[in-house]
């Protein structure tokens, strides 16, 4: 007999989610939502983001009263001192992150209590590109591989579904296998 | 009168950088690199990344001691409790400290010493899209902005064009204006 009540699902609210998606059929406007990140220099490979403020459902947002801080780096192969993982590194984290959200949102949706979802991810580069020694190779990554192991109380194939779907659904996982356009601004005083 | 050795640049050693890339021009084998993150759920939106080993040069990493860890989280509005910045968010950050630290090497490179380099990047999204309401906008961003502002004893000209040669370069610039393909697995057991 489980003591959880039917409106939490692997750590999510449910009952929440259902009203939230009600809510964002209904009024298409409120699906308007934008994320930001500042960034400034330290010192070599080290730089440094803060995350607070995004715009959601039609206004500020008011709710996250803390700010966050992301140091970045390079190994010192790249130059750098390990002040921080370096940006591929942080790159390969978003992906990870936004598919292990999006596997436990679409199971609980579904009615799939998990018990675990790990994944190891890499991505294979050849640095002459970004260090502008060839232009032959790419600068990113040629290809990322992802390992995921998915379990609870559902069968394989159910479970399988729900990675799938996540794949089909996952923001990150569609800008890093199909691209963004960036628009990119410079000023200099 | 400066200081700083010629050997020192933006706090990039010059003499080992230009060292690294004859190296490797010279041996291009030793260009193959491999990045990674494990990444384990917790709860809900809560989920997190270690990363630590690489592969580099020829061999497995060994100069990395200490691990990293990265959360990710949700805000209320998307069913988490702010456990860390989430996984669209740090894809920006990811963008940034990119284009940042390779705006530096490239002015150090270049002999131009800088004196700050801050961005701002907004990411726009119909989160209809990984919220699975509605199939037409895509589930990432729409579109990214990064509006950047670098000063450095140089004229603004020279400034500009150490930005689009950081552009044509940085490898997460690359990823995600143009996408990786992404391989994933699943087990289930």
């Amino acid at each position: 007999m489980s003591v959880v009540p039917d409106t939490s699902r692997n750590g999510v609210d449910t009952d929440t989610m259902f009203a939230t998606l009600d809510l964002i059929d209904a009024q298409p406007e409120l699906a308007k939502f934008q994320f930001r990140a500042t960034n400034h220099w330290i010192a070599g490979a080290h730089n440094r983001s803060t995350i607070k403020g995004f715009y959601a459902a039609g206004g500020e947002d008011t709710t996250r009263t803390g700010e966050f801080h992301l140091d970045a780096g390079e190994p010192a192969i790249l130059l750098g001192s390990d002040t921080g993982p370096n940006p591929a590194e942080y790159l390969l984290h978003a992906l990870a992150a936004c598919l292990t959200t999006t596997i436990v949102y679409v199971a609980a949706a579904r009615r799939v209590n998990l018990t675990s979802v790990e994944s190891t991810l890499t991505g294979d580069m050849d640095v002459r590109g970004a260090l502008g020694v060839d232009d032959e190779p790419r600068n990113g990554f040629e290809r990322i591989e992802v390992s995921f192991r998915v379990t609870g109380d559902a069968a394989e194939e159910k479970l399988r579904e729900v990675v799938e779907r996540a794949q089909e659904r996952s923001a990150v996982y569609d800008m890093v296998t199909n691209g963004v356009p960036v628009a990119v601004e410079v000023a200099t005083d």
